[in-house]
């Protein structure tokens, strides 16, 4: 399973990606699902995968070697002027893929699952951030609904829904998302550490911050317990109900 | 969608519901999912579904008219000697139901799907918990898995998993039950309002407590503003991350 969540504030993107992988219970791995994209002062884009493994890898490896897309012409994530163009080169690269591969999966019994999140800027146009679907058609983030989420999206999501605001400041976003993803590890054991984070202020097309969470990271040690104790202390500043029983 | 929790607690038994159906975002409706069989001094049983709803109301139906079994033999809640004997009542309900509905269902296109959660005590005989599956089999809520919950579950799980312990008194369980219920309100339309709720205190035999609540419930509206400001609180008093940017 996978938790990915990107967040499209005022000032900027953050993407947060879990790494584990498993097929089945006894086949437990780690795979980064969080891929970069980086020319600083030019663009900077990340893509969070969730899905089928070998179909996601699939996608990454022709995002990052080029390939000829539907419409017979080259596509490179690196040439895309408008992060619009940049989720329709990736969604190139989903149909492709799922041209190869996605009538075998069916043939095994298997459907074939695949989304992702792409977020980041390109100079001289809005950042942006996108939720790409299997059919490789995509939807974007609005001030409206500032956040996306893709794979085990449910234990997340009540802490996002009462918290992110478009005009949060990228730290308290980063601290939000870290929140989400606590909930999400600790209701589903097939999601877990190390995360990967990114930060992309806007205006500046390079990555704030590229960092690798991992057991050990005390920040993430700490939200954890304070969380979850802070939790305990709400529930427990809540009156009983009076119902006189 | 449907969302029910059910709480095994040493002092009894807490079970929480939502009443809405819907088939379709725009065929929305309300039907109650908490079905009660009390005797006071010699049994109190609860029974919340989730699921297709004619499978459903068929289940309660033939559990509130008595009915003939695969064995040959008629089944009646009310003479179960053991709750155990009643879990397995009701999961002969379900397989006869299935038995006759399910084949259609399925020749629609449509997979029949059921799940209920089975609670109370019979005198002499300890309280129980169970959850019951479309195969009429079922588990049991035991003091290491304190609850049980069917229909939307995840939203409502994180809270559980962080402050539900055997030993709670009856009254702050159900306050738990509400804030989980809360949750899965906030974060699924397809779950809503009016509420049932009830509580058994083991050793009586009888329902402590029968209640429904609607938006006008002043202790159920004190909750959601309280859980929802805590939250945001406590999420304020965690520092911001000290990653230099």
């Amino acid at each position: 399973m996978t938790y990915c969540v990107g967040l499209y504030l005022n000032d900027g993107i953050v993407l947060l990606a879990d790494s584990r992988t498993n097929a089945g219970v006894d086949s437990i791995a780690t795979f980064g699902k969080l891929h970069v994209w980086e020319q600083p002062g030019d663009r900077a884009l990340a893509l969070c995968t969730a899905g089928n493994l070998a179909l996601s890898q699939a996608v990454v490896t022709l995002l990052r070697d080029g390939f000829i897309g539907e419409d017979g012409k080259g596509h490179d994530l690196m040439q895309a002027a408008t992060m619009f163009e940049a989720a329709g080169i990736v969604g190139s690269a989903i149909r492709e893929v799922a041209r190869r591969d996605g009538e075998g999966l069916k043939q095994q019994g298997l459907e074939p699952s695949l989304s992702m999140l792409l977020g980041g800027q390109i100079a001289g146009r809005p950042h942006a951030l996108y939720m790409l679907y299997y059919a490789g058609n995509f939807i974007r983030a609005t001030e409206d609904t500032p956040f996306l989420q893709i794979g085990e999206i449910k234990y997340g999501k009540p802490i996002l829904d009462r918290v992110i605001q478009p005009d949060m400041p990228l730290l308290q976003a980063a601290k939000c998302a870290l929140v989400s993803m606590d909930s999400t590890l600790r209701s589903n054991i097939s999601v877990g550490l190390p995360l990967d984070l990114v930060i992309l202020r806007q205006g500046e097309q390079r990555f704030t911050l590229r960092k690798r969470l991992t057991e050990e990271d005390a920040y993430f040690s700490s939200i954890r317990g304070l969380w979850g104790e802070g939790l305990r202390k709400v529930f427990g500043t809540i009156p009983d109900p009076d119902w006189g029983l």
